[in-house]
């Protein structure tokens, strides 16, 4: 299991800001994201307020970010984090691909999730309702189960829940639909509410019907934070942090857009800074 | 008089960030501070965890900051702030050259104030203990003033109300002390106290000995928020700032150093922008 001082989920500009001054301060860091790093970041055409990087495309400054990281001998573990566990002394880490990690402080900068949550979603999940194909599908094996997921990345999920499972209902929620055919059956329905009629069975509803199977599985490019670390404070859908970027949960920080708006680059990259450096405080006190 | 949108005081990351996202928004600003940039950058030697510019010296990160500045024409106004007036419906700044400017908004990016207070000082300023030479030397006409300086710069400002004082004692804080001859005293004494014997009278009393003067003039490179603007809440020297950056006075944000640790160019660089979205959107709030 990897372990580190910190460990950082997302490769927006507070992630990377948070594991720069994190290295620089000494630690060691596990961050968590796209090697290829945010697309909020990939995808910007002109980034006018970065100070000091003027009229800079999202592209150059990506390539700056990473510049840096390399520079600092930070990698990148391209893993998506589906849970974390505080374990009291420390926080463990699931990632997707059902790894596990460990580190002694944590710090979220994994950006807004745009998508609402289902009706039922927040009760069931853990009971039938999962974030992770990797680390679930043995418990549904010859089972008929529901995949909802916001792109096309996840497609090979789906085709690794198909060896496993009897039936899988998958719902794509993008463009472009792809056509499986064995026993991946693509619906175009619109996914409403999960429900559970009894204890073995969650029945998905959608705009045209509904669907009874073992486990609806959920995959979305980010999770919402507080499905991460469910005891964390939220508010409109943000973390709740102090201006030190600490959160309720001792020894977790949150930095970016999670923590709120404005979502500009440089607002979260200070933001970053300052997460990073609570936590060295954090672990510097806790060591006494 | 120079009238803005924002004004804000300070050309360190913090104030110049601000200004980048307040002229990206298409408020006109007024910034107030070195055309060399704060000090604090300038002499930075190298700076290792400002994202995108790697390892960069703290000469090239204000020659960056200046291009941004230029490249979005915006220009520094060299002028120290001596005090401001909440009017209301806007701010009244004073400038130490005694020129009057007005903002709608205001935001203050003044660093920390490395020096303690005088004894004395804060309970008797704007009577016979004074933060602007210009402004003030024509109230203390042929009598006796002291002058206590932080920097070389100020020595202009010494030269200046030797003209018209009777005599200036003159208490240079810093190394290679000049020698004036004429009406300048030069003392290498440590102030410590100002006391007010009479109405007419402020004694400064020193390590060595006092001096019993018709005002003090005391120049700093930065003056303390909290006496640029007495009605500000300040805790343990720093602005009390919320995560959007507004203090307790409306109209008025700050960012950066001012505002707390930890004392981070790209910290200040965040907040800064975040300031300016405030103060946007405190300005349209105000037109509605």
């Amino acid at each position: 299991m990897d372990k580190a001082d910190i460990a950082i989920i997302g490769t927006g500009p507070a992630g990377i800001s948070a594991a720069i001054t994190a290295a620089q301060r000494g630690k060691s860091v596990l961050l968590f994201g796209r090697a290829g790093l945010s697309q909020k970041i990939t995808k910007a055409e002109k980034i006018r307020n970065y100070p000091g990087l003027p009229d800079i495309s999202g592209a150059d400054l990506a390539a700056a970010l990473k510049r840096h990281l390399e520079r600092m001998e930070i990698s990148i573990t391209e893993e998506k984090i589906t849970a974390v566990y505080d374990m009291g002394k420390g926080f463990a880490l699931q990632g997707s691909s059902s790894a596990m990690y460990s580190a002694a402080a944590l710090i979220i900068a994994a950006g807004v999730v745009p998508s609402a949550l289902y009706a039922g979603e927040k009760e069931l999940l853990g009971t039938g309702v999962s974030y992770c194909a990797t680390c679930d599908a043995p418990l549904h094996r010859d089972r008929p189960v529901a995949v909802i997921a916001d792109s096309p990345e996840e497609e090979g999920e789906v085709k690794y829940l198909s060896q496993t499972a009897q039936t899988v209902h998958f719902f794509p929620l993008y463009k472009d639909k792809p056509d499986f055919g064995g026993n991946i059956l693509v619906h175009d329905d619109i996914p409403k509410e999960i429900i559970s009629p009894d204890i073995s069975t969650r029945r998905l509803m959608t705009d045209k019907g509904s669907y009874d199977v073992s486990c609806v599985f959920i995959l979305r490019r980010a999770i919402a934070a507080d499905r991460l670390l469910p005891q964390l404070e939220t508010k409109d859908g943000h973390i709740v942090a102090d201006r030190l970027m600490r959160t309720n949960v001792g020894g977790c920080f949150a930095c970016g857009d999670v923590t709120g708006r404005p979502y500009q680059y440089i607002k979260a990259a200070g933001e970053g800074n300052i997460a990073a450096l609570s936590a060295v405080e954090y672990l510097s006190q806790k060591e006494e």
